[in-house]
């Protein structure tokens, strides 16, 4: 149980948001009731609804706290490569590989997308903040690092990071997302040496 | 209602997996009960357990159904390009683009896969065994193209058209889904012509 790690050392809210990220990436948004989540959570589902109206408010709650661990990523980023843009850029793929590892079950906030398919679901403008964010941050990377087309290089890596973490979800890690990091620098390096591809 | 463009002429069991299919693919595999699919495919509940035991056993041929689409997709490409396996696989990159668009809610075997974690859920032999035919097949046109890496290469169109399919359904027409085809032609460039990439 998620919440159980915690010891009653957190407070109910965020024993909550973190049972309700844990149990969703594990089993799915859908198939997650607040039952299981208040119970996950060492609490209760009076609790759960004080704290959130609904189970699609928690969802978004859920989606921004996994939103604020890829802000961390990028930090780390930028604070372990602080002048070498394009040493970043080659970290960037070493630690999304590490990532397709540690995290089987793929994107969560992509995931959630697929999951979540209704017209106006409050989750959909969470997924596309979050997702912008992300992409203009590689895409300020792949200038930073003194690409040729920076713009399409920042579009291969997201779907080849897209692709892989779906991939390593649906074909296990012996899948085509075992070759992610080759699969990237050939790409970067096509784009920073070759003719302009049309 | 899905089943209801097939006007009755075609057999109950056909309509319910047309139906679900659609159902499936348009709102998720968990959002959709039996009671929907029956409806749409102008039957009853009764009908469609007569036919399949389950709602497992209705996905599973559903995902099978959607495969033989697959094979057909596989089957016209080696008929309009029987002899030149490099222009076939620039076909293959046409044909996989205008998917995206016509597709706009991605793979159908990889969403199945987001949705159903749990193990030894029987749909996931079927996911599993229809992506290793599709890699199989993309491997086999990578070699007969001529280009200097197959498996690297279908690996990494793998990952491009899984990425942009999940991308397109994740952040819409102009996310990074829009330079699929840029992407791969880039990297099959890569791969035909420069020098081995570690």
């Amino acid at each position: 149980m998620a919440g159980n790690a915690n010891g009653g050392k957190t407070k109910p809210r965020e024993r909550i948001v973190s049972a309700a990220c844990t149990l969703f990436r594990e089993n799915g948004i859908r198939a997650t009731g607040v039952e299981a989540i208040a119970e996950a959570a060492d609490t209760n589902k009076m609790t759960l609804y004080r704290h959130f109206g609904s189970k699609d408010e928690l969802i978004c709650e859920a989606l921004k706290c996994i939103s604020d661990r890829h802000s961390a990523f990028w930090d780390r980023l930028a604070s372990d490569f602080p002048s070498d843009s394009r040493r970043r850029l080659l970290a960037w793929v070493e630690l999304r590989a590490a990532s397709l590892v540690e995290e089987p079950y793929g994107c969560d906030i992509s995931n959630a997308a697929v999951e979540l398919k209704e017209t106006g679901h409050p989750a959909h403008a969470v997924i596309e903040q979050v997702k912008a964010a992300q992409h203009r941050q590689l895409t300020d990377l792949c200038a930073a690092a003194g690409t040729r087309d920076p713009e399409l290089l920042a579009n291969s890596l997201a779907l080849l990071m897209e692709g892989a973490r779906v991939s390593r979800c649906v074909s296990g890690p012996d899948g085509p997302s075992r070759e992610f990091s080759r699969a990237c620098y050939a790409v970067i390096e096509a784009l920073s040496n070759a003719d302009t591809v049309n």
